[in-house]
């Protein structure tokens, strides 16, 4: 805002889709050709030769996936990283995406352009590029549902159902710091409570508001990895899922679960609040099921791209998932502070 | 339902994303061998040889886009015939859909099944497969979100925006039924004093509830249209977007309107009735430009395909979108009853 500017600059509301669609979405269709500048009803596009798409949507929504008072840019933000963590998981390339906004009343001219800035720097450093969607007015929470195309070798895809008894169990980052993030958000006190910096508990925030998908990992992912998926629903809960799917079962290493120093500093006060953030949601980073033969190439793969991996537990024949502690006994859940399994 | 069937029978609501996945959308993807069962993060697929994708998102929403008493089988229809629809005006065939679910309480067994099985007969209708999705619970009306892919040739996709000046305005099937269907849903009693019989009632009331996307001319439309778009807004406005894309004008002869003989017969006791259907929404027929010297080609491929195709006037070099009397004459919209132009 420059000096001059009227303190409620960006107040009026945008009543037209038009305006919304030609003012502040076309100009992020504009390094997609397929996309038609808008213009048309329809978009196009073509995988790379020898490649094929890979789908995926996931919708969010104010009350549910963000807070009524989240910043539009990182609603933007979020609404493109929380599905491109999808693609990374599956070895794949963002090419482009469509997406449907409804909005319970005409959104504000500031709204738009920072929901559009969000969206934008998402693209820049996601590579990724609007190709259509469709805007409507109707009650409830505002809600976001994009549709995100990769593209990967044909038939290449890495599954989610792939893991053997055997494998070694990885997963990329940090867990929980979303989880943390979250709390914060809703009770800004409690970073104190927790002994937390004014640059600690942003980072937690920042990792709830702006989650950012391991996209270096994709290429590692697609050479080396045996089953992959992004934690979205919490470590446990999708590491069930990827048992399920593949007819084995896991023993997780707690004392191996990665967690930011921040993480570790709340840990010291509040081993409820940290063991609940551990297996609940928001996390994005990526699960994946590797041949112990190519777990040493994996995570140097990994490092090459930035993107710190870390050895969790293997997966096994008996169907079951179980945490170890470090004396090799399965710990109840329940012991961990963890009761919502 | 069968005797001894419980009375409410399918009225326990299904409170897990997992039963109604599995339940009730697996069948859907089990055609598409990309969806994987439903049972991955993502699915995957690719154009035959030397075609490309085509991309197309409209959500639809309850009290928008359908009535709270719609059968929940029509309301699987309607969602996705209202994306096929512009598939078959960019001379596309269709491959599959990702559906966004967003319920404001858990449904009914009831209700998901009868959903579901809208949508599997859409699906058997118009060539397509369910690829993935995502449900969620949050507050607001119901809301639909598909995301269709058809295929085209490579680079052959018809574009909204490419009528020139002397194409001759084509227009498929007939005008305006679905509005008056509409109104008849809403209000019963008008069948009466329209003159109709249950049967031409319930034809509106069909067209309202069950569009039929005109995939017969999706090829003819590739062979020989030089624009085209579905009608979903209404004709006038529709027609004002194809102008603008393409920078012409239009007159339309309101005396080639095609309209059904039901459309006809309430014409005879309501002419502000008709005169406003002609120009609202959810006809989903498909508007066209056609070079004067295909236009016969283009019309005996529209009837071998088994759809009735009407020429209904010419772009103009000149801007405007006028309607034309049977004189010739200008008629301003107002004289049609119409005045939300």
């Amino acid at each position: 805002m420059t000096i001059g500017d009227a303190p409620n600059k960006g107040a009026a509301q945008l009543q037209s889709e038009e305006a919304i669609i030609q003012r502040y979405l076309a100009p992020l269709a504009a390094g997609f050709p397929g996309a038609l500048g808008l213009k048309d009803d329809c978009a196009f596009a073509a995988p790379s030769p020898g490649h094929e798409f890979v789908f995926k949507t996931d919708a969010i929504a104010e009350g549910v996936h963000f807070l009524p008072d989240d910043p539009p840019a990182d609603i933007g933000w979020k609404a493109l990283a929380v599905n491109v963590s999808d693609l990374a998981a599956k070895g794949a390339r963002p090419v482009g995406y469509l997406m449907s906004l409804a909005f319970p009343s005409a959104p504000t001219e500031f709204w738009m352009a920072e929901f559009a800035r969000g969206l934008g720097e998402a693209q820049a450093a996601l590579g990724i590029h609007l190709m259509g969607g469709d805007t409507d007015r109707r009650p409830g929470p505002l809600s976001i549902t994009p549709m995100v195309v990769g593209e990967v070798p044909a038939g290449r895809m890495v599954r989610r159902g792939a893991a053997r008894a055997g494998d070694v169990i990885c997963v990329s980052g940090t867990l929980g710091d979303a989880a943390l993030g979250l709390r914060l958000r809703q009770e800004p006190g409690l970073a104190r409570g927790w002994g937390l910096d004014a640059g600690r508990a942003g980072s937690l925030v920042g990792r709830f508001l702006r989650p950012q998908p391991r996209l270096g990992l994709s290429a590692p992912v697609l050479a080396h990895a045996q089953a992959s998926m992004d934690v979205s629903d919490g470590l446990m809960k999708d590491l069930g899922r990827m048992c399920r799917a593949s007819g084995v079962g896991a023993i997780v290493e707690h004392a191996l679960l990665p967690v930011s120093v921040a993480f570790a500093r709340v840990r010291q006060v509040d081993e409820a609040a940290t063991a609940a953030a551990l297996f609940a949601g928001d996390d994005y980073e990526i699960l994946t099921a590797v041949s112990p033969d190519r777990v040493a190439a994996f995570l140097a793969g990994a490092r090459d791209a930035g993107t710190i991996v870390t050895r969790i537990g293997r997966f096994t024949a008996n169907g079951d998932v179980v945490l170890h502690d470090q004396a090799g006994q399965v710990m109840p859940l329940s012991a961990t502070g963890w009761d919502h399994f």
